[in-house]
């Protein structure tokens, strides 16, 4: 492709197109080209999941990306490329890659945790390929792709460094400046200005934190604290963080350990976490644990778990001892319960539940205070501004964040002088000239993992789902016979509906006698007519139910007919 | 009653009896009772809701608190008392007052709100009446029960005095030390000091902010910087409160009147807030206000929008401003939204979707910032404990709290020396001895007002909106005949379910096909048998449903006998 005559070459474009990610924090989804317009390879960046709730997406799986347009274009694809192994950033690997077959690229520990992903799939095991970190490279079409370290809450987190015909673009993935991170590379200064030293076109950065008006702690500053908390303790300790946070996880197994305390770990992903970092190298001096027969053995006070489910999820370690036992392991008086985490909005109840169902057992609950058992992972607006500077980009195209995010980062860069844009999901952005614009609108959504079927979000099952839970549903079935007259009288059936409203009868008697009345009234041709009979006998359903509960239910109708 | 011979006299008791807001935070009611057991004359505190969610109560309008513990006994009940106005005290007046018809007990501008509620109800005009603050008090039964102006974030909140056979109880409603609170009545240290001078047996005591250490700061304290804020905004400002905080929105309009912005109030609640307000005298001086059309006609930088919606609430005023334009007003880049106020726990969504929509209009979201913009009408933990030491209680109380709020209350008296219980609703306290202690346990949950209908929380039916929610639904219809033969094959609907799974076939096809199989070799014994047949189709259209989507739907099945 980067052969095509000179002629054709002048129309060729570098382009932008985030997928995921930009306009809403998850599901993170990137996509570069090169080319003539509409014959770009490309390549794609992460490809992770978004978690569904109960107000949106009521039993929807996972979240993944709307890969249409990719897959419409799999032959453009030179690859994929991971920037590290939170699930919003690899979650969908497994998922998708039968859709797209690129080889996926990754450093050693992420590809472990997708390696998982992909087999679950049955992905080949050319799918994955493990890259060395910076200065090597993959190319990939007209790319050249590098992974610089970069600190973030999860072990090898990468930038990377695309080298196009265009110039050089820096994708940050998450990241936060962080020169003692415990477990991985230190935020490389030097590094990063050596990188960005040809001049770089665009640098698509992380937004998360840019409400954030201070500086970023360092996951060192934690350790202190968080010894002289399991030290103070009387009882049995349980620290609940992130699983992926395999620093904070050291952090926590070391300061456990000076404190004289044991270290048993509860929960399949902390578990699979620290398996996996240990394995490829990253923990070679985390603490000996203990299984939970015997912490259960142990005297308390020489006990810390370290548990998943700090977001509240219902099935997690956490919930289980907070709600009774798990393993053989339950708190009492006495026992304290540490959140070395922050909530992420919409999980604010779950948590809340949790700390609750501690409070009724006694267990005394301490959180974040304040920033003295957590720091976050991502570059604070200072943080943001430092990044800015030391790679003095043409173009400041934000990512990672809802709109209010990439808006305010984008003023921030602003005032330095940086040219930025707003590019949101759907939003191609040709970054070839001496300014970024908008090259086209792509219709893009959401996919949903519905049980083992993915569906578009706006396939309107999901909508469905939702109706019924606000308004309940009624069965109407009736029969007509072979010369098109009713048989018998209409028969209704609820679900999630109350069962007697206003006139005090029972709501399924009201409104079968209105049904009655309606189909013994009508006319030959109104009971042929399928259409119109299941739309009146729909109407009429909804009407009594409304004047009796003050609810239209969703109705389904089913007319059988002999013949 | 308070006649009673001195034998039965000696086995007297007081009562106290939380049937909501103890536990959680919200649907405040409780309940106090004097005489023999099983005898006592009842006095209620307070008839407030609480919210639904899409997660535990999707489809309920409101939530009440459960009275079959009170109706069953209404001919015991001699007063209901409300200590202020806010939703979450006085919402169930209406909804309930048919269902105790008690004498209703509130101050002028709590009644006014009241009395609307109780008029939508067509309560009788005896069933409010209007009490002056301490030191006049009501008689009731066994009680005399004053109300002592206390400041809190709505005018003319009040603690209650209840002096009873057994002592002095103080009920201490939501309350804040605020000597400056903008409107209404500041803490009177001096007054409380007086109140609890002859003793008290029990503070029944506010526990909302127990976990916030630094001293609470003064409604007055935010009217610079609001001040500034207007001047400094160059567009159109929006601002939001809860419509309540009647202090707040003067705070706003004078703020906004001496920044030179005309003041339009916008949102039903805003409106109904301020007029009562004034009706009631409370607001003499509260600045003109525009209507919108006229506000629409001004001057960007002349405006100030005083609007519903702090919370996200999807139809307010809030969201149809970020959504698109509210009485012909409408927003646009340069304009500024100020969120004067917190988010409730749970409603981080709902508030963060409306930021977005702003941010797309190019509008700057500001929010509560630190507190410079907003304060707790909660006493913090500081204040608690200084509430504490003015009352000097025999017995501490907490209320107004999730389990973990009222432990921590306990906790605090407990430091220095006040003997405390934590009283979950449900837990009737005998309060009459040296200590307080569980009398028994009350069976009580919550009153869902869904539609127009009053069902209780474990009747199942939100259960099973909710599983509708997660799995879907699914119609099984089949005809069997005269001669109990199936007629035809079993038909399927689906209602919110993916149409197409493993197989690649239609999802109803699949099942038809599974049913039918099933009925063609079915017995007659089994096609007799309603149940058994009704049991097998469902089991069938569930396997098969889950083998095709990986869900297990819930089913309707409706079996139509020719006889």
């Amino acid at each position: 492709m980067s052969r095509a005559p000179k002629s054709a070459k002048a129309a060729d474009r570098l382009i932008y197109l985030p997928l995921g990610g930009a306009g809403e924090i998850g599901m993170n989804a990137y996509v570069y080209g090169y080319g003539a317009p509409g014959k770009e390879r490309l390549i794609v960046v992460d490809l992770g999941v978004a978690f569904p709730d109960m107000d949106t997406t009521p039993g929807v799986d996972l979240i993944l990306p709307d890969i249409a347009w990719l897959e419409a274009r799999r032959e453009q694809i030179d690859a994929v490329f991971i920037t590290h192994a939170h699930e919003d950033h690899v979650g969908a690997v497994g998922h998708l890659y039968d859709r797209l077959r690129a080889p996926i690229y990754a450093r050693k520990f992420t590809g472990a945790l997708a390696r998982m992903k992909l087999d679950e799939h049955g992905a080949p095991e050319s799918a994955l390929r493990i890259v060395e970190k910076w200065p090597e490279t993959v190319t990939a079409g007209p790319f050249t792709v590098g992974f610089v370290p970069i600190s973030h809450s999860i072990p090898e987190s990468a930038g990377l460094v695309i080298d196009t015909p265009e110039g050089r673009v820096i994708h940050s993935g998450d990241f936060k400046i962080d020169e003692t991170p415990v477990v991985g590379e230190a935020f490389d200064r030097a590094l990063w200005a050596e990188v960005a030293k040809p001049g770089v076109k665009a640098l698509v950065c992380d937004s998360t934190n840019v409400f954030s008006p201070l500086a970023g702690r360092s996951e060192g500053t934690l350790s202190p604290a968080i010894e002289q908390f399991l030290r103070d303790a009387t009882g049995m300790v349980v620290a609940t963080t992130f699983a992926s946070n395999v620093a904070r996880l050291k952090t926590i197994a070391v300061a456990a350990e000076r404190a004289g305390r044991s270290i048993c770990l509860l929960g399949r992903a902390m578990r699979k976490m620290v398996d996996t970092a240990q394995s490829t190298g990253l923990l070679p001096d985390f603490p000996a644990t203990v299984s939970p027969e015997d912490a259960a053995g142990m005297p308390r006070q020489n006990v810390l778990l370290l548990v998943t489910g700090s977001q509240g999820e219902r099935r997690a370690a956490s919930a289980q001892l907070a709600q009774g036992s798990y393993l053989g392991l339950s708190l009492k008086e006495g026992d304290t319960f540490l959140f070395s985490s922050k909530i992420i909005p919409g999980n604010e109840r779950g948590v809340i539940r949790i700390m609750n169902a501690l409070s009724e057992k006694g267990v005394d609950v301490v959180d974040d205070d304040g920033g003295k058992y957590h720091v976050s992972g991502h570059a604070n607006r200072p943080d943001l501004a430092e990044m800015h500077q030391i790679i003095k980009p043409q173009f400041l195209i934000p990512m990672h964040g809802e709109h209010r995010h990439l808006r305010e980062h984008v003023k921030l860069g602003a005032e330095t002088g940086l040219q930025g844009i707003v590019a949101v999901n759907g939003m191609m952005i040709d970054l070839s000239g001496n300014a970024p614009k908008v090259a086209e609108y792509i219709d893009t959504g959401r996919t949903y993992l519905d049980g083992t079927v993915q569906v578009g979000s706006m396939d309107g099952i999901v909508r469905d789902r939702i109706r019924m839970a606000l308004n309940g549903h009624l069965t109407v079935t009736m029969l007509i016979d072979e010369n098109d007259e009713p048989l018998g009288d209409p028969w209704v059936e609820l679900m999630g509906l109350p069962e007697v409203g206003r006139s005090k009868a029972p709501l399924v008697d009201v409104i079968e006698q209105d049904l009655s009345q309606f189909v013994n009234r009508a006319n030959a041709k109104t009971l042929r007519d399928e259409d119109k009979l299941d739309k009146e006998l729909k109407r009429i359903a909804r009407q009594t139910a409304s004047a009796e509960i003050g609810k239209k239910p969703e109705v389904t109708v089913v007319v059988s007919r002999l013949s």
